[in-house]
């Protein structure tokens, strides 16, 4: 691979699948860098972007642009499920989704199962803003790893136990330590450990380059026992190719509704999500449609 | 500025105003450079993204991922007028835009006015599939002034010459040679050359970074006269951040209002643009309503 790194001045991410590299040009040095049992994690400052987390070399947030994907992965689902009161966060160990998910009053407890505990820790620090909500009663922070968390949910959902609402996946990617949040066996879980108006919310990368990966998703998930999936494209300036996605799977209900009344007087502010940016993302873009068609 | 290219295997844009840089993998040497009366322009070739236009320095489109601009700057604009009959494209040599224009019956004449021609000539060799319409009766190519065009244009029409239904914009940036197309003076030029139903559509850059700027140029398309303007933002992955924008100004009616059942009986394809899209778009993301809201 070519330089396209100069460390002193600039921040690049190489995005192999794409063709494409990003960079961010630095305040100054890295202000942290740190080796877990899990991953690498790094903190810089950037010039217009704000604070930058990258962990094993991958942009994970910046403070001037998460507020896209935190938003969209909460909101969209949090509006369209009709009563959501338990919900699970596998990953999201910056807090963003947390602090979103728990501006809903409705909300009764919030599970978050992040398997390093370094993230959050560096979120605190780093990204405060984030953090604002991780001393409300109705989380929990447990660090440990998703997929056991939800499976034991599942058995013990199975056995009578609550009911979880919404399981949220604010994961890396699907391949390495992300991968085994991406197939049927995981997806069955989490239709086992929702209740009957469960709905499971998963970050789904770009529709520009990884459509056969989204369509094995929304494949898998319905394979799962899912009775309908649907994806929502949304910015993200600092991912590959600036166009993100998050994709919803329900046990029941339609999908293309949503809560619009309540979301549309919703008691709280967004950058970006509103009820009726919800409602327009429903129009899924031809080019997606297309790669979607045939499931 | 530190050195992100490595143009052996990379191109590279740097983005000054947003702090980020942008880069593309090369499967080979440049294609084709040139410097002609009015810019360098550069043609590649990409491992992903297909073929790569670049004038001074600044990614003008690539065969991937062009179709998010050209159907928003044309559709959007197009199924808002009640009945575009005669068009004006200034810029757009690359006639990927006036691909999309043409693709409407019911236009009758489309003058498209790019200052250089080399830019369509070699859209023709390297961006065939955009040039596909050039041939088209309806299609005029003039190769010169946009501004003086326009002006000459806003005098004809009061002297009770053909109004034109539609001006798009489909410039480069606001700085350097395309500066005189986002100010009042050339919008009221284009205010007068419209005809009642008239709308203007123009390119307006980044609504993450360039708030302010896109401010001015709402402002100075009241100021000039048009009643109403709307922002209409869409994915732009070569272009910085990843989310670009159009701006609509109306002499009357109503841009949140267009023929939805036009758009949605259309018959024609298109990647990204549908009529329920094109109704989504209307809903102004809150973040750009707030910069846009003492207007």
């Amino acid at each position: 691979m070519a330089n396209v790194i100069d460390r002193s001045e600039w921040f690049t991410e190489v995005y192999e699948h794409s063709g494409s590299a990003f960079s961010l040009a630095l305040k100054s040095d890295c202000l942290h860098h740190q080796k877990t049992p899990f991953q690498t994690i790094e903190i810089y400052d950037t010039t217009k972007f704000g604070k930058l987390m990258v962990i094993d070399g991958f942009v994970m947030l910046t403070s001037l642009d998460n507020f896209f994907y935190h938003e969209m992965i909460s909101h969209t689902a949090l509006f369209t499920h009709p009563h959501p009161k338990n919900i699970v966060i596998i990953g999201g160990g910056d807090c963003g989704t947390l602090r979103e998910v728990l501006k809903h009053k409705q909300v009764e407890q919030v599970w978050q199962v992040e398997i390093d505990e370094q993230v959050t820790r560096l979120a605190e620090k780093y990204f405060p803003e984030l953090c604002e909500s991780n001393n409300d009663p109705r989380c929990q922070l447990d660090f440990g790893d998703g997929i056991e968390w939800i499976a034991s949910a599942a058995s013990a959902t199975k056995a009578g136990k609550q009911n979880i609402d919404l399981i949220i996946v604010d994961s890396s990617e699907p391949t390495g330590p992300g991968e085994s949040l991406f197939n049927e066996a995981f997806y069955h879980n989490c239709y086992r450990a929702l209740g009957d108006d469960g709905i499971l919310i998963q970050q789904s990368e770009s529709p520009l380059v990884s459509g056969s990966l989204i369509k094995e998703m929304h494949t898998a998930m319905r394979s799962a026992g899912f009775c309908q999936t649907k994806i929502i494209p949304f910015p993200q300036p600092v991912y590959p190719t600036g166009l993100w996605s998050v994709t919803m799977a329900a046990k029941r209900g339609d999908l293309n509704k949503f809560r619009y009344n309540d979301a549309d007087n919703k008691d709280f502010l967004c950058q970006y999500y509103s009820a009726a940016l919800h409602q327009g993302t429903l129009a899924t873009p031809p080019f997606i449609a297309a790669f979607l068609a045939a499931i």
